[in-house]
């Protein structure tokens, strides 16, 4: 696996995310090294029979606080009892697509700054059954605690790839029979709804402020656009990306 | 206005709110009484021209502050270098619905209780053309300055209901001709894209943790979920509310 890891600029070794469902998203999923389990004593967690089941692997790391140890640490925060720190590979490199099922999306996420967006998205991209998520290591948020924690476990499982230059990437997917889609208000730009999402696609989104950076725009294949209805200028990144991706499963499903 | 206004609980006279986007939608809006309007001196947003033009009816209540002082106050906030604070009307009650036109959407929101989301909900909600929001006076979180932020200026041109008995509001709806569709997982609900979304509907949606009240969820006559397709448990739901909308929004316009 060690080919296999990139380690973006600033980002710790080691993650922390609390509250019962990232916590159970990490002990399920078995790719990662527990560090630290901490918990509040009598919490309602201490009751959670399947959080209890997955904590006998881990005894030597699981620590039981009182009341005012724990909130001096963790009061802040909406923890649920429970706060886990964990290490672990959370990007991995490119590999070839040449080979991938039908349908296949991925999720390309240019100049995105705001970690809360970049958290949902992750969260929607797998809920809406996308395979994979793409960032430039330069000009975006990193994966820190706050995009994991926000995800809601969600990074678990979806595979989210590092890249160094994003024209590259999306050459790459076109040798790779991709047709690639920016989600963007330009003038070329059809409604998101009259864009075919069948097949092998790349879906583009950029940051609120800035948008898709113009080389990258220029190297998608199509615009998709969202029509807005009302006086406000825009929707939040995030709300933009659960719309197109819902619109690409249901033409898939149909 | 005076009867046509309800003062929920807690909700403060003056409200406060930052950033050009959301400064410009009430300073246009003229629905607002200003109470004051601070620039940090030399900022980006001196020299923007639209704010300029509006702010000349505003001198008085228009403050320059330096660097120091802005920071101190609001160094915090992603100001962008102006907050307004302001007063007047922001919840309505509800009138009769009986005679609107043709594709006419409300929007309600049970048992919400994190100022984020219901933030987001009124910004998509406006974006998608939705015609209204009810939110019950108790159970849910209120117009909070957060929620007016996250909207980004989104509550002035979308009407927002408070109301004191949701069932009762459901049972005047429904006189009025209104279809109800709750978005919930339940074992009798469709996929939301099989939901006919044409003509006077109202949309109901719940709290994460909670979901919509059982009475409120029998009241209503369909059931809309939106199938997961990874193993993360569900959408966030304001993104849930955002594939909703904008499939309503497809359906009405082909």
């Amino acid at each position: 696996m060690a080919n296999n890891r990139i380690k973006p600029k600033g980002r710790k070794d080691i993650h922390q995310v609390f509250g019962i469902n990232g916590v159970l998203s990490i002990l399920k999923s078995n790719k990662y090294l527990m560090q630290k389990i901490e918990i509040l004593e009598k919490s309602h967690v201490t009751r959670n029979t399947e959080i209890r089941e997955l904590l006998k692997n881990y005894t030597s790391q699981t620590h039981h606080l009182n009341y005012d140890t724990f909130y001096k640490k963790y009061g802040e925060n909406r923890t649920q009892g429970i706060v886990i720190s964990f290490s672990g590979v959370l990007v991995k490199i490119l590999p070839s697509f040449k080979n991938t099922e039908e349908n296949y999306c991925l999720l390309i996420v240019d100049n995105l700054t705001d970690p809360q967006n970049l958290g949902q998205i992750i969260r929607t991209a797998e809920c809406a059954g996308v395979n994979g998520i793409i960032i430039p290591e330069r000009n975006s948020v990193g994966i820190t605690d706050t995009v994991l924690q926000v995800s809601q476990g969600a990074f678990c499982s979806i595979p989210i790839y590092s890249v160094t230059n994003l024209n590259q990437t999306l050459s790459q997917l076109k040798e790779d029979d991709f047709w690639t889609i920016a989600i963007e208000n330009g003038i070329d730009a059809k409604p998101w709804d009259q864009i075919d999402y069948n097949g092998k696609i790349a879906i583009v989104i950029g940051s609120e402020g800035q948008g898709i950076k113009p080389l990258v725009l220029r190297s998608c294949d199509f615009q998709a656009t969202i029509p807005m209805q009302g006086e406000t200028a825009s929707l939040n990144v995030s709300a933009a990306t659960a719309v197109v991706l819902f619109e690409r499963l249901r033409q898939i499903k149909s």
